[in-house]
């Protein structure tokens, strides 16, 4: 194997389309998004990514059948501009393979004549999130004036300490190779998986490339979250209002 | 040395071989496997395999000495299948390493004529185990099917996080080179090295590849282990109920 | 992208300039001194590094902005001798990338033709600093004479330890391709960002290299600092004279 | 720079030279014995190797000049075998730097004629040590008898774990060149610098090689140490019997 070897699945047939990334990362939001999109709007797979900088795994599904670690790219056709979306359960393991993965992600984009690419995730506010917020980063001015107008904030040293990752990546190295790029980062607490971020991101792109998606799916694992929140909050009521040490970090990554 | 580096030490003789792998891992379970498998039917030395991806150093035996850290393939004639076993000390220490090692042993597997990979490890259960089943992976639908009939359980969602190391790439890597591959899995508690976890491993594999060994020593070897085990509860009981802090700990990887 | 590049933005017009480098260290002493002089004497960008080896992640701007992980060299023009200063917001992730990046950083001194490398840096203390002494360190008599003449020490055994990251680098491979190189670094405590310490370093330079900045700027921030820090004594008092645990922790680089 | 760079800073003039190896590790064991005797029989600098994967480094001596973090070899003539001596300061920060740092340490040893390779260290017996043994390791079994016949122990399964380092891949990548190799492990209880443990260490080696150094100065040292260590426990006496935790921690590598 290539250090990163891409395998093309299958041809895309799309029209101008937007990269839209959504690998794990701060409650999920990003991956739970693209997901989302692919449920909803029958993701077709294009691309698969393998890449030594992936952990030395493989994921094995319900029936046991076993798959190497990749990345994947599918194509989506919707009523607004086509889609490469581009999700995963892995990130590069050290800082060069970032770098690397990333190029080869950008190499697809640009073979299927995507100019534009979004990033989606999370940012982490470390307390509940009461309004679902939306805040962006950009290159590209055009861009950022478009998603101004539908209420991304562009705040103030926001996120502090920049934007790390494949995210972070497909805009440092995208703006270097001329493609138009934004990112889109749902406030979330951090402490949990979480559905309504990620639907507050989707509202945002949806209006953006017009196209849209029925939310019931994310509702319902939003409620899910709800419960799970209820019944921890209650547990940790029962152990007076001293929580105990820890009771932060059970709630982390539930879902 | 070359960053992998393949020595052979002798022409293997060996009719439609079937690739056996059982490096170090959760309850040494593989690795007790096809040690007992090379005790009890004679393997011979074929390959060595060194790495700048192994830790640096040598292994020092009994009489002072001195082995670069390596792991070996021997080549096994039973009355059923042949095959070639993967054994060692070692697994190497970067994602890239893990990668580029795995390859280097399909690629003696491809030389010598295997077409099916099978690798052996242990699933922690996280409390002690009374039957010892044993999980399936894999990536052939056949494989699939014989090792059911056998016995082997393929559930949902186990192991959960996959499968890590060289047992997991031997099947992610191995498949995407034509390789007919499966894992098996014998539950084991975590804590302790489990002859008897193996022992279940390899009833399933004499099965399926028709040889036979006998399990004597492998027995000795669970019966040490169970009065480990007992003194080891027994100075648990002697502390009282609630046993100090560590104690299971002071149980990992005894054996 | 290549493993490390550097993207030249526009021409320097330098005559026989001095390499600084200000990269963020102890107390961020060197990166506060560079760029109180990029400030000062209107520095202009003159190259951007970026490298694989640095952390993969964008930084983002007061606007929302996104650029990614580089470091930046100046030109700067003085009364005195003309500068290129190397600043930035990272240090590589890893040994052989410290390396690589470092002779990046030399070979822009070298196409620029400076024959002398300053680093900036600071030296812990590990208690309150009254007078802000300058330690420095060499790899040439000349050099060593002349900051010894301005009040310089060099003293036995310190740093213990040697110095590490870009400027020691800049030290040692400088000095094996040719540069004259030398190192001063402020007295600092080592727990909060020390702008005073930056000017001690700065003073030096200037009477070294015959130019004169204005330090109004730096001695506000020093003054805001103070504040921060009887504050925090203040808070310290307030909880009795056993300091909690952590406390000294608290103080880290605030600024 | 390359990535491990050889200079040969004088041109030898040896007679079948022995590779003596003294790196840092336990105890300081190697290290001690080496550099005592490069001062009692007037080490001649013949080679420094530096690589990116030592770290990125300079020492800097009492004078504040600062050297790039490398490894040395010396020449040394003895009325016995003459020696080639490898100490410094640094081991490689990755599994394969050392590899590849230990090829170009043989590199030399190869350039130079040696044939054989004594890599010196210590082996940390958990508590003091009241009879100093030297333990042995060994890839040549003439060297084993010889080391054998002077009292070196090779005892079963130790050292545990085999030898890490520069010291454990001189004899297992020294013994796939066709080197000669050995390596004497001086006992030290692992919590101080040990000078009684490298006179053990050299008292084999002179006799094996058949040269003879004056072991003043490491009995001084041995005394200070013994100094240190009477007021380490005299404190800790008053600190009552249960000592106070870390208080072995505070012994580690005093000296």
């Amino acid at each position: 194997m290539k250090e990163v070897e891409t395998e093309q699945v299958t041809e895309a047939d799309l029209d101008d389309p937007v990269f839209v990334e959504g690998l794990p990362g701060v409650g999920q939001v990003g991956k739970l998004a693209v997901e989302h999109v692919l449920e909803e709007l029958d993701g077709e797979l294009v691309y698969r990514v393998f890449t030594e900088h992936f952990p030395p795994q493989v994921t094995v599904d319900d029936d046991g059948r076993a798959s190497l670690a990749a990345a994947e790219v599918y194509a989506v056709e919707t009523e607004g501009r086509d889609l490469l979306v581009l999700t995963g359960d892995h990130q590069a393991q050290d800082a060069p393979g970032h770098y690397r993965v990333t190029e080869a992600f950008l190499d697809i984009a640009e073979d299927e004549g995507a100019e534009e690419v979004f990033a989606l995730g999370g940012v982490p506010t470390g307390e509940l999130v009461e309004e679902y917020g939306v805040l962006g980063a950009y290159t590209d001015d055009d861009l950022r004036d478009t998603l101004a107008e539908e209420g991304v904030e562009f705040t103030e040293d926001e996120p502090s300490g920049g934007i790390v990752g494949t995210s972070g990546l497909l805009l440092g190295l995208g703006e270097r190779r001329g493609f138009r790029t934004a990112c889109l980062m749902g406030e979330t607490s951090g402490y949990l998986v979480d559905p309504k971020s990620a639907q507050a991101v989707l509202e945002i792109l949806q209006e953006v490339l017009g196209f849209e998606v029925d939310f019931a799916d994310l509702e319902d694992h939003a409620d899910e979250m709800e419960d799970v929140m209820s019944r921890l909050q209650e547990m940790e009521g029962q152990q007076g209002n001293n929580a105990a040490p820890g009771a932060d970090d059970d709630l982390r990554y539930i879902g």
